[in-house]
């Protein structure tokens, strides 16, 4: 891998390897635009462009949209298709390199790069898309198993239906949040006395307040209604990855999903990270997911079989004090479906996705308590106290808390291709 | 009831009492733009508001939107809030009614009204709103009752929480499509021998291709997000009204729907129709839903008692040869969950809806077998064959079928207001 003749930490999730796209303002800017991250800095893609002219940013072809960078959401710039992005990111590449082909653009321009790079700190983000329809998928095996025994007990842990197709449900949209944004806790109808008969819920803050560690998929390519899109061309219809934080009150979803499903128990907020992973950036990162012992039907069956990504996961949990714990270490990997598995389902009637939609993995949990990606399975369901740095424990999250989740791959020659945070604070009913 | 300069079949559902509103175009002008119905006319706005003027139809303070019936849907025009579309609607049934206090704007303007008013089968509609999310209920007690006694018996037919709160689930919005667009079979996942084990499923064309008659409900006003609607509020933020089918998947559903709830089943396509009649229009048929013996948590009770519609629903079922039978005849009343007690239980937890966002009632059917909104419930889960005129019969769709939703309220004076029809044919997978 090239260096960067910038500054960039060993340690930095955003290395030249990476560059994540993201919407941005600055103190120079106010108006929403796109940027990218590197080391600690963001670069400003749309003052990039007016300034050295698009052309050396975007392919011959794709002169005609300059405007992409300038706009309040990636979805622009999505549209355009996987290769344009595969050239916007080389080029950029090319720019921050130590050998740059082109020095005098960037590299030995001290007035422009003053202009478009900020640290980190000094530049707001914001959600990256404009997202049309949110799924939410369930294919962290280790999660489905470890909570279906809670339920249902070992033998009926995972429905039948599991192994033979990505299950999945329809999110809510309106509710997606950046990584940042406080997230209230719910009040819901919940069943104080669960034995009680006849039941009777009472209407109150959640006391179940949990988090759900997932990855989040963005669509490039929309397909039409009534037209499936096939197995082997669903990874040309992935723009990119967050991190996904699918905030869940326990206690109102446990009351209300049948038989229809989660609502108001998922629906109050979901935060993913803010800047969007190129699936080309990931792509080295592709490895074995967990091995399905089912015969699958045709359309689920890809040719090759490293499908998922081998991303480092981590989860802290920060009490009102100020104690960070790590309360969780897990990996991407602990997926029995992958993003084109569930893309060639979700697609298989005809329903079509469109550009900014997203797409939610599931809880990912690793094979061990520890390594869970909720603190339902971290707490046995409420049973067992989790034991925080400073002396205090949680089994679900109280007001003040923040939950931060980081990830990260490491590349052969130790650089690193990450989410950086995907954060939220817990605010009172 | 006024009436109009305009000959107004009596048993049109567009009568001077209704004026409801869409997304057209016209042979004149092909962009997409703002429509209402008046009998068998399509009164263009935007065409109407240009030669006229705005502020002929637009209150004082909105006038400076003109151009909210020149876009392509309705959100714009939604988006100005009830005592606009009230304002709107009084104009537009003044500037049509025989004593119209304006005669020399249109009535007596015969070069005008050759310009604005279109036989309905000239203009072509579109769907009428830039859906956000989409959320469908289950608020038919009748329906849930007997599904839930084809799958649980008679003892728990329906879930402890039914009548405790408006049940419901997050549903596609990219599939939702305009009254006339053909309707294609899914394929997908089904076990051909449920019985069997293990399970075994199948991907084929779905064998159980059913309707949900429903009621739709559009939002006209957002609520941010970790702040509720209360339900006194909750009327202010309804738009209007469609009918919508909730075509179904009956195989596939029943093999993929636990434990996330519905997906592949219900995704693929959405029938809504193409005007939205304002909930101004249909206020006057408000009327008592069904009753619910559970005590209500405050934030379900209304005021008033007269809380859901008395719309009487009507659907055909005209098979490939042309052959029509009135499959059902049911009312809107047939609720046991009001729009204003949906919208105060979805957004409970600090869920935002917004403008555009579409709510379904829930399949609505009467309380015997023959008022039934789904064939699931006609064909007591295709065990029982429905006789067609012609001689054939059904228990789920043909391909080449056309199903044909209408609705409509009659006034004292026997004014009619209604929806026109929400159609669409099946085609083969």
């Amino acid at each position: 891998m090239a260096r960067s003749w910038l500054d960039i930490d060993p340690s930095s999730d955003f290395s030249l390897a990476n560059i994540p796209f993201g919407i941005i303002d600055t103190p120079e800017d106010v108006t929403r635009h796109v940027g990218v991250a590197i080391g600690s800095y963001v670069l400003d893609l749309k003052e990039l462009a007016h300034r050295i002219g698009a052309n050396n940013l975007l392919p011959f072809g794709a002169h005609s949209t300059p405007g992409v960078f300038e706009t309040r959401t990636l979805n622009a710039f999505a549209k355009l298709g996987r290769s344009v992005h595969r050239h916007v990111r080389e080029r950029i590449q090319d720019l921050l390199s130590e050998n740059t082909s082109c020095p005098h653009l960037l590299r030995d321009n001290a007035e422009l790069r003053e202009k478009v790079l900020w640290p980190q700190h000094r530049v707001r983000m914001f959600l990256p898309m404009d997202i049309g329809d949110y799924t939410d998928f369930y294919a962290g095996y280790h999660h489905a198993y470890a909570v279906g025994v809670m339920f249902r007990g070992p033998a009926n842990a995972l429905q039948p239906n599991y192994t033979h197709l990505p299950v999945g449900y329809h999110g809510r949209a309106s509710s997606i949040v950046v990584s940042g944004t406080p997230v209230r806790r719910p009040v819901g109808q919940i069943l104080l006395d669960p034995k009680a008969e006849p039941k009777q819920p009472t209407v109150a803050p959640s006391r179940k307040l949990d988090i759900e560690l997932e990855l989040g998929c963005f669509i490039t390519k929309s397909n039409d209604l009534g037209h499936p899109v096939s197995i082997d061309e669903a990874e040309k219809h992935v723009f990119g990855y967050v991190l996904l934080n699918d905030w869940s009150a326990r206690d109102i979803q446990t009351w209300e999903y049948v038989p229809l499903g989660p609502f108001n128990g998922k629906n109050f907020t979901t935060t993913i990270s803010p800047w969007v992973v190129l699936a080309d950036a990931l792509e080295p990162f592709k490895t074995k997911g967990i091995e399905n012992p089912t015969p699958l039907q045709d359309y689920l069956k890809e040719k090759r079989e490293e499908t998922v990504f081998d991303i480092q996961l981590e989860v802290d949990l920060t009490t009102p004090d100020g104690n960070t714990t790590t309360i969780t270490k897990t990996n991407g990997k602990n997926l029995m479906w992958s993003f084109p598995q569930m893309i060639a389902h979700h697609t298989l009637g005809g329903c079509p996705l469109r550009k900014g939609d997203l797409l939610g993995s599931g809880t990912i949990s690793g094979p061990v308590p520890e390594e869970s990606g909720s603190l339902l399975e971290l707490s046995e369901g409420g049973k067992r106290v989790i034991q925080l740095n400073g002396g205090e424990g949680r089994t679900f999250l109280k007001d003040g808390d923040t939950v931060t989740f980081r990830g990260f791959c490491v590349g052969k020659e130790g650089e690193r291709v990450g989410f950086g945070e995907c954060t939220g604070r817990v605010e009172g009913a």
